[in-house]
């Protein structure tokens, strides 16, 4: 077999084989074929595409090229979660104590990854005390005894998928949907989930910017599920504007609390709930989305899902007395308000915008040894369809950096203002499984 | 200027500037810019094509990255021809004479380079003392004096596109008429011509397979000449069969000389006319073609020609006496005649296969330091068209290897035999200027 007849094989749309898929991503992940291969190879996959084998074979390979990590002594069915990406995201911080409220297992492995705020994981750290850093008896156990555990990421899980991934970021083939799917389908795959929830992030603020993208992306992903054997739900949410009202570390984990008391923001609130009983419909708990979602809804109002987060900060060794008290999370020196120039309605909220002043606040990371201020973060105060008068504080900038000047503009410039009412927006478009 | 962006620009299809080609073309040759980034952007233009300029401005990308040879000291319309390659194609030796017979300076640069015979440059070393490595001024004075010279290549000519070449080669890139257009066209501008007159072979034994590819091609060609300010005319040429009767290095000069004493095959004979027809009119020695055309044909009946051909060898060291007894050119130890197994028409002769036939006897190189054997080559005894008895001889091979086995059989299976007779195959299907 020789690299450059499979490229040749795809750049004429022809179908590959399993064998050949493999050969494609071992020799690459033992460095045998070269990247400059592979880079053609991914556009020719790029204008190409692949077929549902060839993209469940790809993904296989992927999985198997590392470590996969094995959570059989977990009881019941381990559902994972993964978001596609956005700003303001902390539906994992709502949805881990709300689905081990239900008594499915919540077994949550999390990198912490470059962007304009920290992972998951960096959240949670902002909690005084918590610890993410759990050996493997530890984790197992806790997800036996309390249903969840948090870890970071220490497995060499998809070597291959990591080394392709870079070549891509610098190639221009990151936009293909096979490998995109592939991607995040090995991982989820590789870190040991019997099921996964997809939640596809579609808009201005997210990668997939067209509603009929984020299904494909979505359908792709499902169908390497059912493939693999994994049940797969993907939920196609928006990304017009930041989820909720917080962005940050810190920050989020308050707005998290928030929505556990039933306080939180409409949209945030939405994408949680439908996200955390889709898990619950694959993890046994319900066979109705709509039963385990009301279900949900009262665990909220009853108090039982705040009370499942304190019992989850506290085995994971963090302050459980933040929640009832959330000026002991980390605060910022300084909190500019950003005011309105003229009164109408919000008409959007850039969500990318958002993210790179939060990221200029000191909340995210460039590069790997980056340090994160938990404190730093941006409060959305208006949202779109919000009514605005002229010098109304549309945002609030939390950070303990003195000359943020240029941020300031760019906050601002990151909503629109106009004279009529826009439509409501929808928070969920819809299910595919 | 980020080269993924450009890369991302050509993906989606839009246009680029002269400076971003020039980006990525010195960024590639000076090695700021990795083969894996360059491959990718390959194989977009693979599917996305560039338009006349961007064409253009890659191939004076590629002029301009290497040495430029200045030919401004030759009097006269420098005229050079290109052949995109087939088997049997011995019209370089051809039409130097014939063209420089009218006057018309014939400065020729020629490599060595792979195949399954040696280049031009090494036909003409198989003529006892023919010296092909002339200094400058010796070259320059030749080309005044005679109006002919050929020298092998030594400049750094185009690095950016060998560079590229060798890429293109391992990652299914090569196949693409803007990337074979403009590393074609850059070899020839580099060398200095002012006018240019390409033989596109169309056929299974060429690299174009179909007319409509060829005449793309052509097409493509015409246009980078026009863009660039040399006068080019593209010649389409029937590479269905090898060219004329022999394929080899020294066996080559011969069938050259026969030619020229107007014994030649029909279909090399009309080629090298047609070619040498379309030089003289760039020349500026005629106007019309035709006219060009029946002057040539003049030039072969009257001994002019052959004449020529003897000079060319005297002034270059060689030993003219070959011309009048080819017994002083290289003979090979075993001459194996091949037989037709049954009676019938000869409805095709695969001109691939008998290109590896000529290899596998000793003719070509395989790498660049592999030793061409003079003598060996094959003599195609019948052509398309012919009709066979069993047990005629199909063809000849001449080698100095003694076991030849499996060479045999691939050179007996070159030939189909059929019932009928096969329409009369074209020698020129088209001329694009």
């Amino acid at each position: 077999m020789r690299i450059v007849d499979l490229i040749e094989k795809k750049k004429l749309g022809n179908v590959l084989t399993k064998e050949e898929i493999d050969f494609i991503v071992n020799g690459y992940t033992n460095g045998t074929i070269p990247d400059y291969q592979i880079s053609a190879f991914f556009m020719a996959v790029y204008f190409k595409g692949m077929n549902k084998q060839e993209i469940a074979d790809l993904t296989l390979a992927y999985v198997n090229s590392g470590d996969k990590v094995d959570l059989s002594k977990i009881d019941g069915i381990k559902v994972d979660k993964h978001s596609s990406g956005g700003v303001g995201d902390k539906i994992s911080l709502i949805v881990i104590p709300l689905v081990a409220s239900l008594g499915i297992p919540v077994a949550k492995m999390s990198g912490r990854g470059l962007g304009h705020t920290g992972g998951t994981i960096d959240k949670l750290e902002s909690i005084p005390g918590f610890r993410t850093e759990l050996d493997e008896d530890t984790f197992i156990n806790n997800v036996n005894k309390y249903k969840m555990a948090i870890v970071g990421q220490s497995a060499n899980l998809t070597p291959a998928d990591k080394k392709t991934y870079a070549l891509r970021d610098v190639t221009a083939t990151v936009d293909s949907i096979p490998l995109i799917a592939s991607s995040i389908m090995s991982k989820k795959i590789a870190s040991g989930a019997d099921a996964i929830v997809l939640d596809v992030k579609v808009g201005s603020g997210a990668f997939m910017k067209s509603l009929d993208m984020a299904k494909e992306l979505a359908k792709t992903m499902v169908d390497i599920g059912k493939s693999l054997n994994r049940n797969t739900i993907a939920v196609i949410t928006n990304m017009d504007q930041p989820l909720g009202h917080e962005v940050g570390n810190a920050s989020e984990v308050k707005e998290a609390i928030k929505v556990l008391k039933g306080q939180g923001a409409e949209d945030e609130t939405t994408v949680a709930l439908t996200i955390a009983a889709n898990m619950a419909v694959l993890g046994g708990a319900y066979k109705d989305f709509t039963e385990a979602y009301n279900k949900l809804e009262n665990i909220i109002y009853n108090g039982k899902a705040i009370d499942k987060l304190k019992e989850f900060i506290k085995i994971q060794g963090g302050d459980e007395r933040i929640v009832d008290n959330l000026d002991l999370l980390p605060t910022a020196k300084f909190n500019i308000e950003i005011k309105a120039d003229k009164t109408g309605f919000i008409s959007s909220v850039k969500a990318d915008d958002i993210g790179i002043v939060a990221m200029q606040l000191g909340a995210g990371r460039k590069t790997k040894t980056d340090k994160i201020d938990f404190a730093a973060g941006v409060t959305i105060v208006k949202k779109i369809g919000d009514k605005v008068n002229k010098n109304d504080t549309i945002c609030i900038l939390h950070t303990n950096i003195e000359d943020t000047q240029n941020t300031e503009i760019l906050a601002k410039a990151a909503f629109d203002i106009s004279e009529n009412k826009p439509e409501k927006i929808k928070y969920v478009y819809e299910t595919i499984e």
